[in-house]
Formats: C-alpha cells, structure tokens, sequence
C-alpha cells in the first residue's frame, strides 16, 4: 500500500511534507493528527513514542519520524523530479546544508515564543520569551532574504524540499506575531508570495483548515488511526 | 588540496566531525576556531557569515557549514567505510531520522542553559532558563538510552556518523553541572564511554585540548587562517 503522512494541526511543520508529497506526484494518502488534543491517541504512540508530527509510514509498515528524513525520502524516490539531488554531488551537499539550517537555527529560533505561548497571562517570563524569540528569529529572515537575493529558489535551479519545508515554517513570525514580513522582509515576502500561489501549497492549506482540497498531485484520501493499526509491521 | 575541517573550542558539536574524518582514513587538515574569543576573525567571516562552526572547506575552495552536511559529505566520499548509508536504503533513511533528532530536539534542549552561562550571576532567569534545559535533555537522554537498549551503535550494525556527533554532544549535560550521567543513564554512559575508548575519540579529544594527538587516520596537520585565505573560491 501507499505510503501514509501523519501531519499536525494547526500551522506545524508537516505542512512541507504535504507540499512534496504533492510535487512528487506519487501515490499517498493523509492521516491527521491534532496537536493540541488533550487526550493523545494510543494509536499514535506506536508510530511516534514522542507523539511528534510529521510522520510517513513507509510501505513496509515502519514509521519514518523527523521532518528533514521524511523530506529527503520523498526527494529520493524519484530523482527526476528534481526535488533533490543524487548523493555525493554538490547539490546534495547544498540541500542538506539549507535543510539543516532550516531545521535547526530557523526552527528552534521561534521554540522560545511558543514556550511562551503556553504560559499563562501575565507571566513575567512571557515578555523575556518572546524578545528572545524575536531576536533569533529576526537574524534567520534577514539571512535568508540575503540568500535569495539574485534566486529564484533556495537550492539550485528549481524548487526542491527545502522550499517546500520553508514555506510551511516561514509563517510562525506573524503566526506568532512577532513580525509584520510584508513590511519588514519585503523581498523575503515576494519569494513567499510566489510560492503561496502554487497549486501543492493551495492545496496544503486548504487540507489543514479541513476545506474541500484539490490534488495536482495523486493524493488518494485521508486515512484514520483506527484503520491504519493493521498495517503496522510487528 | 586536502579538505580542511575549522572546529570550534571549547567543546563544540565541530568535535563529530573531527571523529568522522578519522575514521574516513582520507588526508585531510584541521583549523582551530576559539568560539570564546572577543574579536572575531574576518577571514572566518568569509567562509562562514554567522561565524559558527564546524566549517569544511571542500576540494573546489567553497565552504560547507551545518555539521549535518558535513558529516553527510564526509560519510558519501567512501560509502565502503559504513559511516553512513546509500541513498534510497532503509539505512540512509534511519540515519537521517537519528542525524535530525540529534541535531534538533536532542541540541536545542540545551540551548537554555547556554544562554543561562552567558547572563550575569544573580539574574533570576538563570534557575528558569536552566531548569527547562534539564527536562528537555533528560527527555533526550532517557530516549536515547532506551533506543540503545540492545544494540550496540546508534544506526544499523556499524558506528557511523551519527555515534560520532552524539560523543561531542551528549557531554554538554555534565559540562553545564545539569546531570551525573554515571549515576542517571547508566547504560547510556555505558555506550559513551565505549565510544571515549576509540582511538578517533581520544585524538578528537587532544586535539581540542592541544594536546599531542595521535591520528588513526591521515590527518595532515593544522593550518591557520592566514594561510587559507588564498585556497577561497572568488
């Protein structure tokens, strides 16, 4: 059977696996998990012990966890597609490079505002969180809007999982409200912008507010826990 | 020219990168970055804009920063060595999966505390900023150990790259006076002190020190930034 992608609700980072899914235009269907449940599901626990998103179940019933995996498997299952690069070339070297800072500098930068996030009103710690937030946050869209000046996409020539995982991260400053980027990183905007207006990533978003979802890929359906614990490998 | 790998002291991630390379048994030099140092390098500055390490500047004079690239790049240059996997392989998946949950949650959980050790003594965010590294990296340790329980590397039947990043940062935890690993993870020392008995180990760990360091590979020598500058892409 076709592999299977957990992604979480609202706004997390699963979003850019939907978005290659899409690109790759293989066969997959969706499984949907909400982050902010406060009873997590047992089912789950056994693809994820840390009940974190995202995760694909592979054909041979294993779960694969952490986003930077799961974007680079879905790359390699078709190289044509450009997605990714072969092992052991520059590009590959380059993706990695982008997809690492993505996941480490860029992601945790925002960690402290969702800390915060959590804790409740009045807090004193909630402003010390946020600034620190801010300030990190600020050095990776001043980074990265220097990176693509001159690009069209963030590694080589065409659109590949890096862009995809960016897309679906990029959002957390003014989710968070920490930035206004039109006005702050107009060019970083412009880049984003484009990228909003791609079919995978229209339909991303329509899956995560639970709208009516148009496949330009070969999305086959979403698919419930319930359903899945049979096809889990021992 | 040979690859030359910048690491940064005192006890940087950098120190993976510097057991990869000793067990890739390929030429290869080493330039010492002093994270600590006031006045930072301009020269640096070109190989790495944020001034972070580990840097390797490659063959063609471009530098590739983020250890997860480089310790990919490192592995993929004899894939008969087992330090990481062919792409498209269940292993490559695995090991991609590990790379990127000890470069993320395993990483960031102790990002508090280093921002606790560079506040002034008596600031009340301290306890608070130390207190919340500790129960993400015991989180991290207690996961850790338990995926170790019955095997004897972290991915597959050999140590990889994914062993030699763990030795340079599962220490950080006594090293910010956090936790008694002996005491509190005892089978995850276990596999940690495994790993210091390793001649790569103990050479990474002299060359940190300035000690004399006895290679079990080809390292070539240092080389110091001056002398790198005319080795840079334009």
């Amino acid at each position: 059977m076709e592999p299977v992608l957990f992604y979480g609700v609202p706004h997390g980072c699963s979003f850019g696996s939907i978005v290659a899914l899409e690109w790759l235009g293989q066969p997959y269907r969706l499984s949907r998990i909400d982050m902010l449940a406060k009873s997590k599901s047992n089912i789950y626990a056994r693809f994820n012990s840390k009940q974190q998103t995202p995760t694909l179940l592979l054909e041979n019933g294993k779960p694969l966890s952490e986003s930077f995996a799961i974007l680079q498997n879905i790359a390699a299952r078709d190289l044509t597609r450009k997605l990714g690069f072969a092992q052991g070339t520059e590009g590959h070297d380059r993706l990695n490079q982008m997809l690492a800072y993505l996941h480490t500098s860029f992601h945790s930068a925002f960690a402290p505002a969702w800390t915060a996030f959590k804790l409740m009103e009045g807090d004193p710690a909630i402003q010390l969180l946020r600034d620190l937030a801010r300030e990190k946050a600020a050095e990776g869209y001043s980074f990265l809007q220097s990176h693509l000046s001159g690009r069209e996409w963030l590694v080589g020539e065409n659109k590949t999982i890096a862009d995809a995982y960016l897309i679906g991260i990029a959002r957390w400053g003014e989710d968070l409200q920490l930035f206004d980027l039109k006005r702050e990183y107009p060019e970083l905007y412009g880049y984003l912008h484009k990228l909003e207006a791609d079919k995978a990533v229209i339909f991303a978003h329509a899956i995560e507010d639970g709208k009516p979802a148009v496949s330009s890929g070969q999305f086959l359906g979403h698919i419930g826990l319930d359903d899945i614990a049979p096809r889990l490998a021992a």
